[in-house]
């Protein structure tokens, strides 16, 4: 395998793809990155045999083949050399080392057997649409946040995507929850996407996704079956599998009948949660919301340090029902408030119940949070 | 105790003080800063009984008095505050909160008496002299690297700051050392400093000076005693308790003797033994130097990853004498040509001896490499 590749090019590769292959595996050859070339086809394989991403980029090649090498070590060494440069990658077959040159510097890395290396395959992918980046990443930034960390909830470890009716219109939804908090976007259904089974996208996908969207304004094909989802974005194309787990009936979370719409500017509120919550190191102490007509008292409480509040007046908040007093973790209030463009809108029961918030300028996400005792 | 200031001047003044207060201090007001205003003089101390620093900056003072309250919360509160914002802090003495408003903001903060925060005297300085912060800061930058970490040491543990002789000039001199490096600056003596006794300035003095260096492009006053350092920089005093202990005869690890020279462009070398050095994820395995005239080449190995190596010729290399092998850790490297200017010069005796390194821009400073073995 020979062929010469622009550092710029490899990098931009290296860096979508290596995060995939876990440096202290238990399996040495998941910390590696597969390439091959053919013709004057790069392809970059990187997989942990849960996900898999592969990036095919163009390069000068002169042999072809594939070989294996450690990814992290690979990347690090072509971030390193001088903008502009001109990668050469030589390998010989077998255990030879694989020789990378770029003027004076040349590194020998050591390599094991490409047959070794684990290939994900997505299987047959019954379901296909495609869905514009920007939409994608709507819905993946609106929901991912609230994805539980918790082990042993594994059916929560990740993003929920379904169909749902919104009224009689199918919407593509995505829903993910903590059991403290939970995020709801919807989109308009792709065309192919009507007969999709509901699937649970694990986090690190979301997270390898996420990057990928970063750079695309493009269409995102993606494919689907019931274990399996694949992403194409440009010219990378991320496999996973999905969990294996049934998300559980959300819809009985989300309140009906709550009443007490607190409309308040996102940035105002955004601002006072962080400087009433600067009283207390403690990240899970709560935050108390005391609502009345045009008026939102944010207070917070820490036995150590005192205490703090902030008044938001008629400038910056609507509200004409009952007084109410409601304690939310400050973090989980700023989660949603990341989310929100200018205005957010609460909608309380009471004290202890549920409560909605929606972005007054995008109607199609939507949240629910618990609230804590104050 | 009552008075008004800007926010801007408060958060610089915080910003400067409050990491000297230790928030996680078994002694509890240790973790607070001291608020005193007299007249329209706001000072805010804070110590963790081995340092002190002073500031005072203008404020509106309406009641004379002093407070003590939590450093770290009182920063945080005030960083958070929109910028432009006039801060009101009011205390009614005693145990009151103390009481700080901004706009529609307001918190209460938990104090302790002002009476058990430690004072720090610094006693008689019968030593003082000035010294430009430029001037100052390139001793500290040319040196801390070189401070040992190790705790046994601990006469190790800053730097060591005299007045040494270069030829029949007396010099004012800064040394740092761990062992396996060594950091050695000098300027010319300041008017009043002939006669200061040697001392050693601990690490976390060093960086609480350093970050107040920042700012500062005039004088620093420095008072000195066999026990104590003072620095006045701005409207900052920083008093500090010296190392007890002896720093040991560091010139008779400088060798002398040294007689091959080799002259590195700065920039190429220190790239080159970053990229060689990416090879290994252990930061202390060496990078090794084959020297050869008007050629240098670093290389590296990894039992794991493979090896890795870089030529630089005479476009950035100028070397006459016979040729040799030695290795050094990367980051000691790293820390010295971080402090060179365009060209290090190298001189070496032989691949098991101590190597000197100079910046051929900056005679003053000489640093000491003890090799590895490669």
């Amino acid at each position: 395998m020979k062929f010469q590749a622009d550092r710029t090019t490899l990098i931009r590769a290296l860096a979508h793809i290596q995060s995939v292959a876990e440096k202290r595996n238990t399996i040495p050859i998941l910390a590696n990155v597969m390439l091959s070339i053919e013709g004057n086809l790069l392809r970059l394989t990187a997989t942990d045999m849960e996900i898999a991403v592969v990036e095919e980029v163009a390069a000068e090649g002169s042999r072809d083949g594939a070989v294996t090498a450690p990814a992290s070590v690979l990347y690090e060494i072509v971030r390193k050399l001088p903008d502009g440069s001109v990668v050469e990658l030589d390998h010989g077959g077998g255990d030879a080392p694989l020789a990378l040159r770029a003027g004076r510097y040349a590194t020998s890395l050591n390599v094991l057997p490409v047959e070794d290396f684990p290939s994900m395959v997505a299987g047959e992918l019954p379901h296909g649409f495609s869905i514009p980046a920007p939409v994608l990443r709507g819905l993946v930034d609106r929901t991912r946040f609230a994805i539980s960390t918790e082990e042993t909830r594994y059916y929560l470890n990740g993003i929920y995507v379904h169909v749902a009716k919104d009224g009689d219109l199918p919407m593509l939804r995505a829903v993910a929850t903590d059991g403290h908090r939970l995020a709801r976007v919807e989109t308009d259904l792709p065309a192919g996407a009507s007969d999709i089974p509901g699937v649970i996208i694990p986090r690190k996908t979301v997270a390898e996704l996420r990057k990928l969207l970063d750079e695309g304004a493009g269409a995102v094909e993606v494919g689907l079956s019931d274990t399996r989802i694949q992403f194409r974005v440009g010219a990378v194309m991320l496999t996973s599998k999905l969990i294996d787990g049934t998300f559980p009936e959300y819809e009985r979370v989300i309140p009906k009948n709550n009443d007490r719409f607190l409309r308040v500017n996102k940035q105002a509120f955004a601002d006072a949660v962080a400087r009433v919550a600067a009283i207390s190191q403690e990240r899970s102490r709560p935050v108390k919301l005391a609502v009345q007509p045009n008026l939102l008292t944010l207070s917070a409480i820490s036995p150590d340090q005192g205490m703090a509040k902030e008044e938001l007046d008629e400038t910056s908040v609507s509200y004409d029902g009952p007084s109410l007093e409601i304690g939310f973790q400050a973090r989980y209030l700023n989660d949603i408030t990341d989310q929100i463009d200018v205005e957010a809108e609460f909608v309380f029961a009471d004290s202890a119940a549920p409560t909605l918030v929606r972005d007054t300028n995008a109607p199609s996400a939507l949240y629910v949070l618990m609230p804590m005792r104050v």
